[in-house]
C-alpha cells in the first residue's frame, strides 16, 4: 500500500515538528505539539504544495480558528485574467484564509499560474474544470484526469477538490430531487457515468491520485458532488450515501499520509445543521469539514452571502473547520470584485462569531478592544479594529455629511442619537455625577 | 385592582373571537381559537390602538411567524420629517411587520402623526424620547411622563417601550461594565435616578400607565434599559436583575388585561442566546420576547445588520417572537433609507430561516416554489418569489451586462458557469439521456 514520506502528515507521524507546524502553532496560539498531534491524527491539515513558494502556512481543523475560503475564477461568459487578479488582491486584503481558482473558461493555466505566484494563502482548484474546458465532456477519462492533476500539482496547487465519492448507485435518488445535482463537478461526472455506463473515474483512479498528491503534498478536498441544492433536497440518501464513500476515501488518504479534508453542503435548514456536522465527524474520522454555506433558506437571491454566513456560523459552532464563502451573486451570476469583498466579510463574521462562542484562545480580544474604543469615543481605533475598516469609516463620514453638523469627526456622539440622547455619553455623565457626590 | 375590559386580552379572556383575532388567524394559518387562547394566556399580543385607523392586524408570539420590527425616526442632528416618511414607505415595501418611530429631535409629534396615519402596520414609540426632547432631562417626572403617554395613546400609538424594570439597586453593577448603560431610555432614567436620588418614575407610576394603556389597548413593551452593549457585559447580574423585575411587571400587565411584550438584548455571544431566551420565557410567563439582534460579535461596524440577524435567527429559533432590526449604520450614525432596506431584509431572512427550522405552517412554501422556478430556469418567477425582487433582478442584469453575451435574459444558464458548466442544465441533460436509453 502506498504511503507518502514527504507530506506534513508523514512528518507528524514520525513525531517531527516542521517549520509549517511551528508557524501554524504561533498563529493559532497553541503549542507546536498540539498542531503536530492534530496533523498526525488527521484532525488538522496544512495545505502546502512544496512548489508554492509564496505560501504563508495556514492550519485547518475544528480546534483551530474557523477559516474562510473565497472562490474566484472566470467562466466562459465573464471574467478576464485581469479581473481575476483584481479579485485575488481583494481576497488577500479582506482576509480570506484560502482561495480557490474555479476558472472554467479562457486561459485557465495562465490565470492559475498568476494566482499561485501572487498568493500568500493556500490555493485550491477543481481539476475537472480544466479537463472539461480543455478536452470537452467527451475527454473525461482516467489518463486525462491524472495528467491534469499532475500538471496542477507541479504548478503548486495546495489543495484539489476531487469528486470521487459520487457513484453510479447514488444517481437514481439524486436525479429524482427537486433540483437534481447542483455541484458542477458532480453533474459533469454524473453525465459521464450515465452516458458511458461507467463508474466514477476519480473513484477508480483514486490510488494513483494519492500518489501524485503524496509527492507534492497536495491536500485532497473530497468534494460533495451530491450536495443538496435546495431545502427540499437536504439530508437525503443520495447526500449521505456519498458521505459514506467519502468516509472510506478519507481513511485511504490518511493511511497514505496524504492530507485530506471533506466538503459539505449546501442548502440545509438550520435545524439539520448540527446533525450534518456530527455525521461527517463520525463517518470521516474527524477530518476537517469544509462546508459551502450552508444556505438556510432558498428564497433570498441577492443576499446569499448573508444566508450562507448564517448557516456557516452554525456549522462552525458545531465543528466545521472551514467555510467556503457564498457571494451576493450566488444563483444569479459570476461575482465581481465587490461581491468578493461582501462574501468574505460576511463569512469572516460568521467564523468569528463561532470562535467566540466556542471560547477559542483569545477569541474575544478584538471585540473587547473595540468596545473599549467605543466607550472612549476613539473613532480611529474603532475603524482600525473593525473587520472592514474601509466600510466603517465610509459609513461614519456618510452619516456626518448628511447631518446638520458635518464637522463632528472627533465628537463624543454620532448622528444616531446626537449629544442629548447618546447613552455612552450619558453613562460617562452618570459616573462623574456619582464621583462628585462622594 | 385595575382591569381593562377594552383590550384584545380582555375579550380573549371573556372567550370572544374579535375581528382582529380572526384576521391574525388567517394570516398565521391557525384557527381563531388558537389565537384567542394565546392572547388570553398572554403568549400572543395583537398591538392595535383603537385610534389607529389604518391598521392591518398583526399577531406577535413565538408560535406565530417570527416578526421583524424596523426603527425609523430622526435625531437632533439628522433626519427631516420628509426623510422619515420616505423610510416608512421603504419599511412597508420591504415587509417589516411593525415600525417604531424613535425620533428624538425636531417636530416629533408631526412626524409621529404622519407615520400613524400612513402606516398599515403597528406603530411603536419610546415616550421618554418625546418627554426629554420637549422638557429636557430635568423635566423627567411622573406628571410629564403620564401626560406624554396619554397624548401618544390618544394619537393611536399601538405599542410603547417603557423602561420600568431598571431600578436604583441595579446601577452599581451596570456602571462598572465595560460599556455601562447603552439603552438611551435606560441611560436617561439612570441619570435621573442618580441625580435626584430617586426610584425609576416609570416603575413608580406603573399602575397609572396600565390604566392609560388599558383604555386605548396600547400594548406595553417592557424595555431592557440594562441590555449589554458588548460581549463582555453580556448576561450579567444587572441584565438579569432587571429581567426579574420585568417578569413581575409582565404579570401585573397580564392581570390588568393590558397586552404586554418584553424586550431583550443586545450584545450576546452565540452560545449564550438559548439560555437568554429560556430565562425570559420562565421569568416572564411566556410573554412574547422582542429582541434587538442579538449582536453576536462587537468588531464588525458597518455590518451589524448581518451580525444582528445571525443572533436574531438563533433567538427566534429558541423562542423569540419578534426581532428588532439593526441596520448597517448601527454604532456609526443614523440609518438612511437604504440602510433601512438592508436591515429589514437581513432580519426577514433570519426570521424566515428560524420559521423554516421550527416547521411553522407552510413555512417552506416560498422556498419550494423558488427552487422549482430555479430548476425550470424561470427567472421572472424567481424574482417574483425572492425576498427582495428588486435586488435579485438588478444583480442578474448587472452580471449579464459585463459578460461576453449580454443578451441571455431568458437563457438556461447564468454567467456563473456558462452553458457547459451549468449543473442545473446538466441535470436536465442527464435525465433526458436516461429517458432515451430506456
Amino acid at each position: 500500500m502506498y504511503q507518502s514520506s514527504q507530506t506534513q502528515a508523514a512528518a507528524a507521524r514520525r513525531g517531527e515538528i516542521t517549520p509549517a507546524m511551528q508557524i501554524v502553532a504561533d498563529k493559532e496560539k497553541r503549542s507546536a505539539e498540539f498542531i503536530r498531534d492534530g496533523v498526525a491524527a488527521g484532525r488538522i491539515v496544512i495545505p502546502c504544495n512544496k512548489n508554492h513558494r509564496a505560501l504563508n502556512f495556514t492550519g485547518i481543523g475544528r480546534e483551530l480558528y474557523t477559516k474562510v475560503n473565497a472562490n474566484i475564477g472566470n467562466s466562459s461568459l465573464s471574467g478576464t485574467a485581469e479581473d481575476e487578479l483584481k479579485k485575488l488582491a481583494s481576497v488577500l486584503e479582506y482576509g480570506a484564509d484560502t482561495v480557490m481558482d474555479l476558472s472554467t473558461g479562457g486561459d485557465i493555466e495562465l490565470i492559475r499560474r498568476s494566482i499561485i505566484s501572487s498568493s500568500t494563502i493556500p490555493v485550491g482548484t477543481v481539476p475537472i474544470y480544466e479537463l472539461v474546458s480543455r478536452y470537452g465532456r467527451n475527454g473525461i477519462n482516467e489518463a486525462n484526469l491524472l495528467q491534469i492533476i499532475r500538471e496542477q500539482a507541479e504548478q503548486g496547487v495546495d489543495y484539489m477538490t476531487i469528486h470521487a465519492g459520487l457513484l453510479k448507485k447514488h444517481l437514481p435518488v439524486a436525479l429524482q430531487r427537486k433540483l437534481g445535482i447542483v455541484s458542477r463537478g458532480g453533474a459533469l461526472i454524473a453525465a459521464y457515468m450515465v452516458e458511458n455506463n461507467a463508474e466514477n473515474p476519480f473513484y477508480c483512479a483514486f490510488d494513483k491520485i494519492l500518489e501524485i498528491c503524496g509527492e507534492y503534498d497536495v491536500t485532497l478536498s473530497l468534494g460533495d458532488g451530491l450536495r443538496p441544492g435546495c431545502l427540499a433536497d437536504a439530508s437525503d440518501s443520495a447526500q449521505f450515501g456519498e458521505l459514506e464513500v467519502l468516509g472510506e476515501l478519507t481513511k485511504r488518504c490518511q493511511q497514505a499520509n496524504v492530507q485530506v479534508m471533506v466538503e459539505g453542503p449546501g442548502h440545509i435548514p438550520l435545524d439539520q445543521i448540527p446533525m450534518n456536522m456530527q455525521k461527517e465527524r463520525t463517518l470521516c474520522n474527524d477530518a476537517p469539514f469544509y462546508i459551502l454555506g450552508p444556505i438556510v433558506i432558498d428564497c433570498a437571491p441577492g443576499y446569499d452571502h448573508i444566508v450562507g454566513a448564517m448557516g456557516g456560523m452554525i456549522g462552525a459552532f458545531n465543528g466545521a473547520a472551514m467555510l467556503c464563502y457564498v457571494t451576493p451573486k450566488e444563483h444569479i451570476g459570476l461575482p465581481n470584485d465587490d461581491d468578493v469583498k461582501r462574501g468574505i466579510t460576511a463569512f469572516r463574521i460568521a467564523a468569528h462569531a463561532a470562535d467566540v462562542a466556542l471560547h477559542k484562545p483569545a477569541a474575544c480580544d478584538q471585540d473587547n478592544a473595540i468596545s473599549d474604543a467605543r466607550a472612549a469615543f476613539d473613532w480611529e481605533k474603532q475603524f482600525a479594529l473593525a473587520i472592514d475598516p474601509v466600510r466603517a469609516r465610509a459609513y461614519r463620514l456618510n452619516a456626518l455629511q448628511v447631518s446638520s453638523q458635518p464637522d463632528l469627526h472627533g465628537s463624543e456622539y454620532c448622528t444616531m442619537c446626537g449629544p442629548d440622547f447618546c447613552s455612552v455619553r450619558l453613562s460617562k455623565i452618570i459616573k462623574q455625577s456619582i464621583k462628585n457626590t462622594l
